[in-house]
């Protein structure tokens, strides 16, 4: 009760890093609709490893099968499934863990909640890993909100202290969209790519790893979607977003700013243009009372850093029952941020889907 | 398909500001269970308007009449259904908002999708007042989670730039929550309550309105609760919370903080305590891979200004499809933070049940 | 987790039958719909008891009070909640059922999944008078579904060993749907009434209760609704329909008789009809693969005798812990066949509804 | 929004006869179980086709892949995903059924639905083969019942008119589970064998089919499981076993019979056996109010012909849109009801393991 989604277009998602194979079955989706697959796996090359050095080294062949679902490349109505094999796992990397859970990682909670009875290689179902047949969900959802003229793009808006500029949030360009959902390291101002990758350079350079955050949109989306109270936009989105690992914060439009400041100043006036009714400002983040109002809907995710560092962190020991110290030898991350871009994309375009 | 919550304790919420009358439905709880039904008052106390200048002046006889689902003071197994009846409207305040929506309100998107059928009178069912069959219902879960040893305590954060001292991450005094949970303008540091009640009363004064944070503990909580992704406890408690009018942001533990963090600093490390596996810090939240770790689960929510203001606004006249400006002379809270308090844990409360 | 139904149009079934009150909340309803009250309140009068010796003597003022989700008469979709109070309970008649459970009913299991803290009086949650507010929902539904051309009528299709005619398959006229809606003895053949009564009679001057049939037919559906397996249109109205007190049996069209049938009788022939595909038979019901072909979708339910008959019967003394012998003497239906014929339309109507 | 179900234990099932492969998704199973995969296997060749002449004489190779889930022979906690690879498919038996749907199948209705895109081959996801990957997940659920004491057994009740002894409802002999749990034509009284298998060889030289019933218990199931009205026992089980393909009926206990009883004849009288309240009776097949009596859960289902059958049918052809006829000449089943037997066990151990 626990790796699935949505109530309209339902997600289920398997796997384990080092099990047989890893994959999601999509229910739900509507029959007749051609899927264009090259695109799909371009969404899934930009969340794979091993591109460059904010990335683990580890190689994934991640082309996933389609077992059901499809005939040719047109869905058939059937739920979807599709899986991508496991191969290139080193397991030995991971020998220790057992008894001397990872600071910052799921190893200690899975150990209590499944009673020690969970794969704990690579993390198991707990893995970034698993991310991958999100991407796979998402980018098949995607290319059905295209076609009713919703887009959704998302940028690295910081790593550590360095910053990208943010969307215009009452206009976004479809130039700018095409070009972030084609890139591997998602900014909006590319002049400060360098500096941000000096930031991962330097994390890694210590042993140690950053965290950031992600800046989502999804323009095109009608006013009048979602629900009051429980399910709103922003609680639907924010369970989505949430299932990504290392979410720890989301905020719609200003978010916590708005905290700071008057109703004169948060309240968007609306006025006409082009006789349609829109906001002057978007503080809201194209929701109010849990409803669309058809200015691009706009969110900001905290991700934390990798918890995964080679640096000697103190644990404990649960065989021994001891405190301990340890040091991980595997290939991570040293910032998950740029490889989070697509897959925040991804989770975004399941939970609008549901709002349809 | 919306003022509904949770798989296992169901809550479903309904009434219309100026409607016939308000309160909830809640199913599945465990029969047998004693509630005192003076502790549930108090909560709902908490939330009602007119205590004093930081709210409206508006008053409610919030009497809940229960309808069924307890027999004399206990729970009967059966769907609780409580009843607010609906009295004190005045629906001439409200004469001009159904061609003119309120900037900031969810008048313009509830007119968009339900066609202009919806109730606009005081807001309809997008009031602030539905909160109380909410606090209700979050006030009877809670008994139940305290006769398990968890308790839920909340306070104001931040009022615009004056900020509270926050909860102490690994150890929260049981005084202290319950001094929070009885007080109706709830903080650790209560040195502070006259220069943020001043933040409240300049907004009033300059016809305008504040926003402000929310800090919320879960304190007493197992390790284990919670499922891997979409069931994660994130997610689940940030549903919950984003059911509650006007919050735009949530954070678990340090959260938007961990995005500038290293790895080195925000991992959490483990250690033995008193024969206890706990964490020497909480910057998860006591969170991690979405599943408890049995320390205190922290989150803060970011609530936005009322958007019900003095001050002339910029909005549309819907009828004459023309821009127009618009005065609001209803009774309505400079700063809705105090009473959100109690609303904030009624929610927590309703989703760490579900969580069990 | 229990006595709600529906994931697009929600039903929250509360009340017990010696609380304060019964009724229920219904989510998700589209707003601007004008709903004409007479008809519901036509729908309910069919159920309530007290109309001839077929049923309990005893009075209900079953007249719902609308708390919210309208406005006038229109729908302004928010969840719709109508309460009706309870009235006329004489406690008394229930005082030895504590001890001795009622063959037959619902007692003896709700004593222990509830460890005898549910409310036994009258039935408690269990009450057929619990089905008030689902006829209610039921006859908002159809009057939502009725403006999409979709009629749904049933009849007493049995009563002990006297049967009536059975719907034509491919073919219901207008006209007798409406007789039998506005019936509360409803039969396709009338000449049949007076024998039928003479059954009811009968058990009734032996003390004793007897058991029946309904034949339900949904006209007016068009083909491709359902899902395929587990959200097809038979078990999505199956679900619906066994949450009627009394039923213990359903099947579609033919059902247990297709159990004796060869394929080339059972097999319904397509073939043009005013160019449109139809079925030359309708054994199947309407429904090949959980799917609607488009011809009536047809079932039969059936209902087991009122377990409340005032002859001695064996039963044991929970609280003496012994074998013990029950006389009950309260007002009951020595037949609860006719009065549950409009339960059935009205769950139907809410199933229909969420294939939509 | 179709093939799953459960909301403790989710079951998503995927896959079209002549895809890639099929499966189910398994959510939500407790860690730490050891499943017994041999067991498993028995059970999905009980439902294999190619055992004798009752059945089609295609073969399958039904070996499952456990993808995730399962670490050596344990349940990990994470969704257990098994894939059959679809293999022996000879499309070219279907060449026809685009434009001509078969009389009794899904091919019009899926057409409908789907709008022509559904994969037609071999009934695609509607095929009986989909039922495989349902045996194997009701394989794993059994095996977590058993070791709570609770079992399930089905037997053929009837083929045309030939019946079958009937369980004895208030006690099934442990060893008569056994038997008909490793049974391919499950019997209890195996001395009708031979006649039953007349009746399906008469239909088969005939180029027909022939239905019949199956009669399934639960035994060792405490009493106070299900939920009043909409979460009955009745409806929960009806719910899954009416996602089996063919089945048209169900009835619990004495089910349609009860309609023509009266009620000293129908209540089961209570009584204290070994210090334990049993009912002499079982007419209500365990089931009072929605719940569990604590007696054996005993249900009926109705099966239908097997629609393919060889002789010319008359139907449409809805390329041409005029009407048609049609001669299908694969390989299929002309009793259904053998092979249904596993399945009909295996969505009643989904089901019952979703009431604990």
């Amino acid at each position: 009760m626990s790796s699935t989604y949505g109530d309209k277009i339902k997600i289920s998602v398997f796997g384990e890093s080092h099990g047989g194979g890893i994959g999601a079955v999509v229910d739900g989706l509507p029959a007749g609709i051609k899927i264009d697959m090259d695109k799909v796996l371009a969404q899934m090359a930009r969340r794979a490893p091993g591109k460059d050095k904010t990335a683990t080294p580890r190689k994934e062949s991640d082309t996933p099968k389609i077992l059901s679902g499809m005939l040719g490349d047109t869905l058939t109505g059937a739920p979807l499934c599709a899986v991508i094999e496991n191969t290139n796992t080193r397991s030995g990397d991971y020998g220790n863990i057992m008894s001397c859970p990872r600071p910052g990682h799921s190893d200690y909670t899975a150990y209590v909640k499944y009673n020690g009875a969970n794969d704990i290689r690579g993390g198991g179902h707990f893995s970034g890993r698993i991310t991958a047949p999100i991407v796979f969900a998402g980018a098949v959802c995607r290319q059905i909100l295209e076609a009713k003229g919703i887009k959704i793009a998302a940028h690295i808006n910081s790593i550590g202290n360095v910053s990208d500029s943010r969307f215009n949030p009452v206009c976004i360009d479809d130039r700018l969209i095409k070009r972030l959902n084609s890139s591997s390291f998602a900014l909006i101002d590319e002049s400060i790519e360098e500096s941000m990758r000096e930031q991962v350079e330097k994390a890694r350079m210590s042993l140690d790893s950053i965290g950031g955050t992600i800046e989502c949109a999804v323009t095109g989306i009608e006013a009048g979607l979602g629900e009051p109270m429980f399910e709103g936009v922003e609680g639907v989105i924010a369970k989505a977003v949430f299932g990504v690992p290392a979410v720890k914060g989301i905020e719609f439009g200003k978010g916590f700013e708005l905290s700071k400041m008057r109703g004169s100043q948060s309240n968007d006036p609306f006025e006409y243009k082009d006789g349609k009714v829109v906001t002057a400002t978007n503080n809201c983040g194209g929701i109010l009372g849990g409803i669309t109002d058809g200015m691009p809907v706009l969110f900001t995710a905290a991700i934390k850093p990798t918890p995964s560092i080679s640096q000697k962190q103190n644990t404990v020991d649960l065989q021994k029952k001891q405190n301990a110290e340890l040091e991980i030898h595997g290939r991570h991350d040293p910032c998950i941020v740029p490889r989070a871009v697509p897959v925040i994309e991804a989770v975004t375009a399941i939970a609008v889907i549901n709002l349809m």
